[in-house]
């Protein structure tokens, strides 16, 4: 299923032509605040604002644009409850060519609905994504349509490699750029096109996750890069890292305050690495954002625990009277404080609490890690015991 | 401190070469899921994309632009804890000109830190926007430094009006654009470039929230027109909306999930205006998002709300016995149903509970309204008595 053979600098120049007019050629954006946390400037690639939300459209132009007469009249095959069933749908709907995407029977229905709004067909089959992957190949071989992989694809990399080139107009000062490792298709084809064009700069690429559990970046987490890619990524990037989910969760609530950009978790894995200084290099450079397709509900999620990690969310826990006015007076010391009150939960049972003692926790916006610290300070001086949760 | 005269349409076009290079000339982008909710083509202007977050670079920059040598010297002064301040702030700096901004005294800590960090003095003087308004006028009498208007200048509404010279390149097929109206500046600039350049079109202003009480949409709830600003909005606008906070929490939650963009309440309103039906006229459309300066924490707010509004949170209430195994029972049927748990709260006293009995608080991520009522559904058939809390 895979070709082994690598996409050229020409094989790029010419996707790039095939998508014009599909894809967009995405907007970048510099960050005085990020820059200023990072101490070098900043340029972010915002691929988030793709067709689709995600980079995905670019290789799946391309290949599907490639396909001969015939092949387009059986259709194409997908499997992935993602960013690549998306953008395929897409590009199929796009082109007029039919397009059938596998997924897991568990699949979030709101990427269901999603690939199904594009116009593709859905089937739900298997456990999980490799059970969904054998049914999608054993469709492609019974009906003669083309099975598209997402990354061990040579047209596909050089789709995505058209950022590349984009990058290289756009950004002609950059000596470093930070790249989402998944499958690596993505980071292949940049760097293919970077090292051809402007062979001096640094290419990093970051993964994101453990192998075998759950991760916000769930769209680079899951997948390792195939043969073809990787040989590719071997060779060609300066340095290959690893973010935690916790350097995400921060990268992921800055975007959305400083860059107001919406990115999911593998999107933001390459302002993680800048944040966190795992880049390196020095002077200007460029984080690209792969993708915004983040569930609302998780996001909120991940802001709140961004904020938290900010210090602009304290989490506290402490005892008081169980009687009229305890609480009142606890909650004036908050204010006098300038702590924004927005949850309050009493516990009585369950606990060591004497008694006529309740407990209550407190959840509160504050400004900074220094303001919670001033705060906890000043509930400290009144004799609240404290806990701290957040 | 206002002037009367009204720009005119070589005013703007002046101003468009004054702000290039400061400002960016922001994207329009297209969006799927929008077009298809609001039954036309729409088109958003991203002016949260915008540097400092919002349209108001433009006007800033163009006022600064010309002033006289001796005025750049004695600096300028604004009064605003928003956008304008912090536009002003960052204005200056770019052209070495001394800023202070008078904010009220309980103005959130972020945006004097966001104001202070583009390089402005900040003075915290006053109750209320009134009272910092008056000190910064005295300061400006004493110290011959100029005092920026927000909007009823014609040299800030001919630098906002560069947007609607923008619209015009970018989308030559829009019959109709929307418009937020807060101060009147931003409208009244683009209405006139619109109106001198593409006579026919159908322009729509958008009004928020209701004056004295707090709304999401606070930066253009808290303001009316001026006058100079309302006797171009009522020549040139063919009409003038209001919409809902309710409204406009749905249009933020929907750019955030499906533009990936994020937008402040006032920034949101054109969206919200289209989404009501309220805009009017037909065929493509375009509305501006004025800018994405929204807190997080309060973005978390109206995310939760409009999730809720959109069936994708079900919080419901039911009693169960206390005794082991019947949270699982009930949670064990919501799980069939596929709805994905996100709280459980246990409500023990202060009701009229039988004895043996407890009151649950389930919070629940679903699928849409439909799925919603399927859930209920499911749950009254078992025999839990329900009540629907969002």
């Amino acid at each position: 299923m895979a070709t082994t053979t690598r996409p050229t600098l020409t094989d790029i120049e010419q996707a790039r032509e095939r998508i014009a007019g599909y894809a967009r050629v995405t907007p970048v954006y510099g960050s005085d605040s990020l820059s200023r946390r990072v101490g070098r400037r900043v340029a972010l690639k915002a691929e988030n604002l793709q067709r689709t939300g995600a980079f995905k459209v670019r290789g799946a132009v391309n290949k599907l644009s490639t396909l001969a007469a015939e092949q387009r009249a059986a259709g194409v095959i997908v499997a992935s409850a993602g960013n690549h069933g998306q953008a395929v749908a897409w590009a199929a709907r796009e082109l007029g060519i039919s397009a059938t995407v596998f997924m897991p029977q568990d699949a979030p229905m709101a990427k269901v609905d999603a690939t199904r709004n594009y116009g593709a067909a859905t089937v739900l089959a298997g456990a999980g994504f490799d059970e969904a992957l054998v049914e999608a190949l054993a469709r492609a071989e019974e009906t003669g349509a083309t099975f598209v992989h997402a990354f061990e694809d040579e047209t596909v990399i050089a789709g995505q490699g058209t950022i590349g080139l984009e990058l290289v107009d756009e950004l002609p000062e950059v000596g470093t750029f930070v790249l989402p490792v998944g499958g690596g298709g993505l980071a292949a084809g940049i760097a293919i096109a970077l090292r051809a064009r402007r062979p001096g700069v640094r290419i990093v690429g970051v993964q994101a996750g453990k192998t075998g559990r759950g991760t916000i970046a769930d769209g680079i987490a899951v997948k390792h890069p195939g043969e073809l890619t990787m040989a590719i990524l071997e060779e060609l990037l300066d340095d290959l890292v690893h973010v935690e989910d916790e350097e995400i969760c921060e990268a992921i609530t800055l975007l959305l305050e400083r860059a107001k950009l919406v990115v999911e978790g593998a999107g933001a894995a390459s302002v993680a690495a800048l944040l966190t200084g795992k880049a390196g290099g020095d002077g200007e450079v460029c984080a690209l954002l792969s993708g915004g397709n983040i569930d609302p509900t998780l996001l909120i999620s991940v802001m709140r625990h961004g904020l938290t990690v900010a210090g602009r969310y304290l989490v506290v826990r402490t005892r008081i009277a169980d009687s009229p006015g305890a609480l009142v007076e606890l909650l004036e010391l908050v204010a006098a404080e300038r702590g924004n009150v927005v949850s309050v939960e009493h516990h009585r049972e369950g606990m060591a609490l004497h008694v006529g003692e309740t407990e209550v926790e407190l959840t509160v916006v504050t400004r900074n890690d220094d303001h919670c610290s001033e705060l906890c300070a000043a509930l400290d001086q009144r004799g609240y015991p404290l806990e701290r949760l957040g």
